[in-house]
């Protein structure tokens, strides 16, 4: 898709119109269950999310008084992408979204200086970490998207803008309290002085603080920021531009030995880049702003870096300055402020609040909603009574690593980028940087991370666990074709963020309708035993899949099964007119990787794998290991009887 | 993607709210460039196109009072999606229809009657037709994309509901007249008796219409319409059930000896059935309504059929009645009126106004698309001043074609539905009827429908002109990885339905930096020679590729090329600011086929591909074959020069 040929427009390019006119503002209810703090990346995807479980009531706001339209991040994983699916909506973040396929390495020639040389043009290597590519859009459309999902939803979500925290209390002493949270806020007046807005105080069951680097719930929480600022210091920008440097369409990264670095991301639309500059050796030592750092100086720098290419620039978008600083949060949530706190925090921070880092390895906006996707759904399990509250120490303990190796990780970037001129680069090996640039893919596609061992995430008990299936990490996707219509599907389309549990039974060699079949035997005990955590969870008049749906994958394909031969809770009866669900079960795709092949599950006993709402694997048993199943579930859900 | 699970709700079923409010009613303008009539299929595609094109005023007009939100047409083509690709919404109709990949047929058993056989279950054969599978899709979401498309477009374009065709005159005798359509329309007042609204009168250049089977446009052109009705007759529902019918969620055909026919369509959301059943035998020789035959009776009669298998049914969504008829309108257009319309008709009639049918064949809103699609870019270029009125004339001869093909088709499947009882299948060679579905594959993915010689579409005049090409044929699309960035996408994703020519050069084996490269000789011709068509058409402040646009095909990888080898005109400056388009050169994609073998084309030679703005293949030349591009593009463009 082209656009912003004739200069950037924000908003939706396929809507001449581009930009919906802002909702009007609502009333701000006195009492909520989660009070979320900032609409970035972090606290849409949380709204979004508890927007999606339902049956939970957000309020989410923004001192700014609108959505942003312009700049900041635009690197979105496949893992964010896979997220995106989970909510519904990736097709059209993949339908405008530039492709990152192929990486190049430029640096000056070392006998003559004055001359770039391309010493490296490959494919990208995060394509194979997940099935969507990594893709570069604004971050403004990642906004549009998330807040589009939640105003769709039951609930009809929709922002407060122009609305600051000032001041916040976890009321403790009183454990039975419904609502410990007790937030002062100012709403806005348009046009008006900052601060001179009315005050009224907002009453939650919960606070999520997703309000960036200068985070007032983290102070509110009493929360340390550790680490500290490094000394080098880069300029961005988007623009349009005109230029003879060959690989303009393709992230490049240049180091030049006398002037330094930069690296272009090509950007949405066909022309739009988005280009880091670094500053370091253009001012040493003094602190760095838009105060002092013109952008006529960054444009200048580019254009003695990408010498003897010319540049020249036709419209600056959006352009900034920062120093690289590395810090971390030293907790994620208010379980330091007491005891009560301790057992049930009711406070939480979430991205950038958590941790701060440079943009260039592109991860900001999608750890960020990695966070809050961690912690939405537990939330909400909680609110909704299906699991002790237990749970939510697991958010800072799965969370708070991931942001450590982030930040270890964009520590080696920083310091090789500032460090390295690329001068010992030879065309097989690679500089340094460009060496930890392609070790990182794996990482930088944010399927590769993994959470601990806790009540939600079994340590392996499986004696021949299969070896392509890692507890703890997301469960990796590939093509099936669905049993009732041999649509071809990802299984990770099955997966949807809607809060619950899945069991998926890989199936063992015995016919389904034999008695001697594994898969029929638990699917029975599910339906039928009083152990069975699907009955222990069903609430009256509700489907027996609302809070752990079962799937089931195949060995055969779809030609030769039938559907009467497994049992009843593998397609159950649902909804208000008990319609047969069909689009539970899955068959190998003739055309693809065959599934016990793609897990390395043995053909002859199948297994059964527990997935978590947010997609990672939690367990992995033996189809006849129901008291394994059963003690799971026992510990991280809350049964009705 | 799961909806309708407890019952059907009409509109977006990823929005809460569903139905957008209608928009408020704009004031009919009294003059414009093409009036449609009819707000169906052929209608909004055509007004949508329009849009797209720009810089054409348009009011489209329909009786009802707003937007159809049940029943009607749901079977979407390959090809139709791949105009709605063109249009760019490919992917959401993609996102919520159901996917046609298998297919059964099911009789009585001969030895058995009162038992049904599943005869053939196995992958549908139209996948193999298009990039895109046969989906299936409620009509009122095929409207809602088409609307918002138009809606979006600079000229936000909307149609006027409730306004119905009084009077339409073409004024003849004065060919100079800029506006020869008077038309008369009554605005309906809500609520008031139909006949009660206030007359108004639209002149306009065009006259469209796009009014259905009792068409009023056809008539007021004095179009005779051809053929008569068949004897049997149908019903046909929207539902949702609980049976035991193994095979409910694949399209489904079963022939009962004593009790006639159905057949299944498994419809989107995972829950929704579209049944059509045969009524012939339920009641002979009176004319059908929905007056005569109750739902009831439909449902018994399912229930026959279906019998063993039970058949409850859950919710009626929708219903209708017909009898198979199939007729041709003698004309597609105003030509017989008189001599001045024979030279330059302003009269046009397209969809169901054209030709009437079953709607079995899944054809009927397809068909309508694409008469529209052939249309809209010729009236199009003919108002912009870019190609004479006689383009014009192609419309009824390469459409009449294809709607007698239609015809033909539907009436062979008629006459075998109702004679065939299936009883004669066997395992391999299955019944007639099952034969002829199986045949009809490849016309029903709509992509083989050929256009005949004419000024848009060239005789074969090379020597050796690729054997996977067909001139008339649409432009069978691969992946291909793009120069600039090596991302994988489809040829036909380049193929934006603007309005534009395209020009596709698939390179010589030369080095494209070498003189001796055909490819750069004839690039240079193009930008340099003042019989350039590209230069002869090219407006003042216009950029070089308004009219036509060239892209290329090479024989090499991405990693291997360089832009600054390639001509100019390959990767032009356009846009007010003068930016580079690098997004014109593809490259074979590694792990896909490789495009020279795809159409078959030479290496040593290349050639020159002329696409026509609705995708069709216009003629394929050698690369050095100047003097023929030049006189193709004499004919059917005008030239500024």
């Amino acid at each position: 898709m082209e656009f912003h040929l004739n200069g950037f427009r924000p908003g939706d390019p396929r809507d001449h119109r581009r930009r919906a006119s802002a909702p009007a503002p609502q009333p701000l209810p006195s009492t909520t269950d989660v009070l979320i703090v900032g609409c970035g990346p972090a606290g849409l995807m949380l709204a979004t999310q508890l927007a999606k479980i339902g049956d939970i009531s957000v309020v989410i706001i923004e001192e700014k008084t609108g959505p942003i339209e312009l700049g900041q991040a635009d690197g979105i994983s496949g893992r964010s992408l896979e997220i995106f699916q989970a909510l519904g909506f990736e097709e059209r973040v993949l339908k405008e979204a530039y492709f990152l396929q192929a990486i190049t390495f430029w640096n000056s020639d070392s006998d003559a200086p004055e001359r770039l040389v391309r010493r490296y043009k490959k494919p990208d290597g995060r394509t194979v970490y997940s099935q969507f590519p990594h893709v570069v859009l604004n971050q403004a459309r990642v906004h549009d998207f998330l807040l589009e999902s939640m105003a769709r939803s039951p609930s009809e979500l929709t922002p407060h803008y122009g609305v600051k925290l000032a001041d916040l209390q976890i009321q403790t002493g009183n454990p039975q309290a419904s609502h410990p949270v007790l937030a002062t806020v100012t709403a806005q007046i348009p046009g008006a002085d900052n601060d001179s807005g009315a005050l009224s105080s907002i009453q939650a069951k919960y606070v999520v603080g997703c309000d960036g680097a200068r985070s007032t719930v983290r102070r509110h929480l009493g929360i340390a920021l550790e680490g500290d600022a490094a000394n080098s210091s880069w300029g961005v920008m988007d623009l349009l531009a005109l230029t003879d440097f060959p690989d303009v369409r393709m992230k490049s990264i240049i180091q030049s030995s006398h002037h330094g670095n930069i690296m272009i991301i090509p950007r949405e639309g066909g022309h739009l880049l988005r280009i880091y500059v670094e500053l370091a050796k253009l001012k040493e030592g003094a602190r760095l702003s838009r105060d002092n750092v013109s952008v006529e100086q960054l444009i200048d720098n580019i254009k003695k870096i990408l010498s003897p290419f010319t540049f020249e620039v036709k419209e600056i978008v959006w352009w900034s300055v920062y120093e690289v600083g590395q810090r971390l949060a030293r907790h994620f949530d208010s379980r330091h402020l007491s005891s009560e706190e301790a057992d049930h925090p009711h406070g939480f921070i979430a991205g950038d609040a958590c941790h701060t880092h440079s943009p260039k390895a592109g991860q900001g906006m999608n750890i960020s909603m990695h966070d809050a996707f961690n912690l939405g759904w537990k939330l909400a399990a909680v609110l909704q009574g299906r699991s002790p509250p237990t749970i939510l120490h697991t958010y800072t303990k799965e969370r708070r690593r991931i942001a450590q190796e982030l930040i270890d990780f964009d520590r080696e970037l920083a310091e090789l980028f500032s460090a390295s001129t690329g001068e010992e680069t030879s065309d097989d090996a690679g500089s340094p940087l460009q060496q930890a640039l392609l070790r990182a893919d794996g990482y930088v596609s944010g399927t590769l991370n993994t959470y601990g061992t806790s009540l939600l995430t079994s340590q392996p008990t499986m004696d021949n666990p299969p070896i392509n299936l890692q507890i703890g990490k997301r469960l990796s996707s590939l093509v099936l074709a669905r049993l009732a219509d041999a649509r071809p599907m990802h299984l990770s389309e099955a997966l949807t963020a809607d809060g619950r549990w899945r069991l998926i039974l890989f199936s063992d060699d015995a016919s389904p309708a034999q008695p001697t079949s594994r898969l029929r035997t638990l699917a029975n005990w599910l339906a039928d035993n009083e152990a069975s955590p699907l009955l222990r969870t069903q609430e009256p008049r509700k489907d027996i899949d609302a809070v752990i749906e079962v799937l089931t994958v195949l060995q055969a394909g779809y030609e030769t099964l039938e559907f009467k031969d497994f049992p009843d809770l593998l397609w159950p009866s649902r909804g208000t007119l008990k319609l047969r669900d069909y689009n539970k079960l899955f068959c190998p795709q003739s055309s693809a990787l065959h599934p016990f092949d793609h897990f390395g599950i043995d053909r002859s006993l199948g297994c059964a794998v527990i997935v978590r709402p947010d997609q990672h694997v939690a367990a992995c048993f033996a189809l006849d290991d129901t008291e394994a199943i059963q003690a799971f579930f026992d510990h991280c859900l809350r049964y009705r009887s």
